[in-house]
């Protein structure tokens, strides 16, 4: 009998969503556990001796505790190579690992609830200005991925016709720009791989609005 | 003839000292070509052209243009595998992997100059408020990599007897700490490794302080 792994994360958390769409991609059977971010359960004692740096998602996995999402879609993909998160040639992985990194080590990282409480603790920012902050950063990723996916156009996906790594980070890019109110206009290359993307049941029902506990609007 | 490798880094830039030491470690020929952040010389149209996104570092090579500290890291990785930057096992590699994300993925992302010249011009912070974000965010990485690394202790590297990327990326936020003033005191396992890590010369010679350019103090 498989194993069935067990997957701390939140309906919110973009990182919980990267994970869940790669889950799903290679058919992994998972149970996922809630650790609601917004009332502070990242940072109970249990959770901690999981997961010392308070952070979703973390896997329980063949005997590992895995966490950070990228990691843990490439040993994913290390242990199920089948479909494949990356492409065949050396240069194609790079490129993809490097799109998938924008939205994982670039825009993600500024928008995190331990960000937003410290501009709020710290810096005395209100509701507004930690909106602004988040929606500024969500824009500037998309600004990115619009200028890359114009330059090399998705074929259908982002590089080329298989889903990557990086079309997984893109989506989640596409998801914090509407939790933050980011209009995709400006971004229709990077809008339209999004939509093929969630076209695709393993996307789509990951999206944190289809998750247990979330907001029904 | 091997190809000579351009390297669009510069003496700050924390992304391109971790590329700078992957390069050292493989022994792999490069031109450093410096891109003054400074006097922001990554915004020039020939470099946009290179690098929509405007950061550091790009590498020219095989005929691919990188981007993405981690992702180069692992492209190089993959081009020469000896030696290699990624431990045997596939939990090994998840682990090491997941530990140069908590810089890469984590703090660095929150204290780059896009991140510090936005808090200045929206969001009014001086110089002292920006370095005090700096100092926190760099503080907080040391503080998971503590956590983590006294839990499973370096052997006498990160994940094993040998570098990985881990290795290198906890360097990295070393060297942050000493950039932003943050005390190694309370970090005596990562502070340790630290010190294992720039007794190679691989690592001292790629150090920022010892770049064309940088300051002597």
């Amino acid at each position: 009998m498989a194993e069935t792994i067990k997957f701390y994360g939140f309906w919110r958390s973009i990182a919980s969503f990267r994970v869940r769409v790669a889950l799903r991609l290679k058919a992994l059977p998972f149970e996922e556990i809630a650790i609601d971010l917004m009332a502070g359960a990242q940072f109970s004692p249990d959770y901690a001796r999981l997961n010392p740096q308070h952070v979703l998602p973390t896997l329980l996995y063949g005997g590992a505790t895995l966490f950070q999402s990228m990691a843990i879609m490439e040993y994913l993909d290390e242990l199920h190579p089948e479909p494949g998160l990356l492409p065949k040639t050396a240069a194609d992985r790079a490129y993809a690992r490097a799109l998938a990194l924008i939205a994982v080590a670039d825009s993600h990282p500024l928008i995190v609830p331990r960000v937003r409480r410290h501009l709020s603790e710290t810096y005395g920012c209100d509701e507004a200005a930690i909106h602004q902050w988040a929606a500024h950063w969500t824009a500037k990723g998309l600004e990115t991925y619009e200028a890359l996916l114009t330059r090399r156009r998705p074929a259908p996906f982002a590089v080329g016709d298989s889903v990557s790594l990086a079309d997984i980070c893109i989506a989640s890019q596409i998801v914090a720009a509407g939790f933050f109110g980011v209009a995709l206009g400006p971004y229709p290359t990077a809008a339209a791989l999004g939509e093929r993307c969630f076209a695709l049941p393993a996307f789509a029902d990951s999206h944190p609005r289809r998750q247990p506990g979330a907001p029904s609007s």
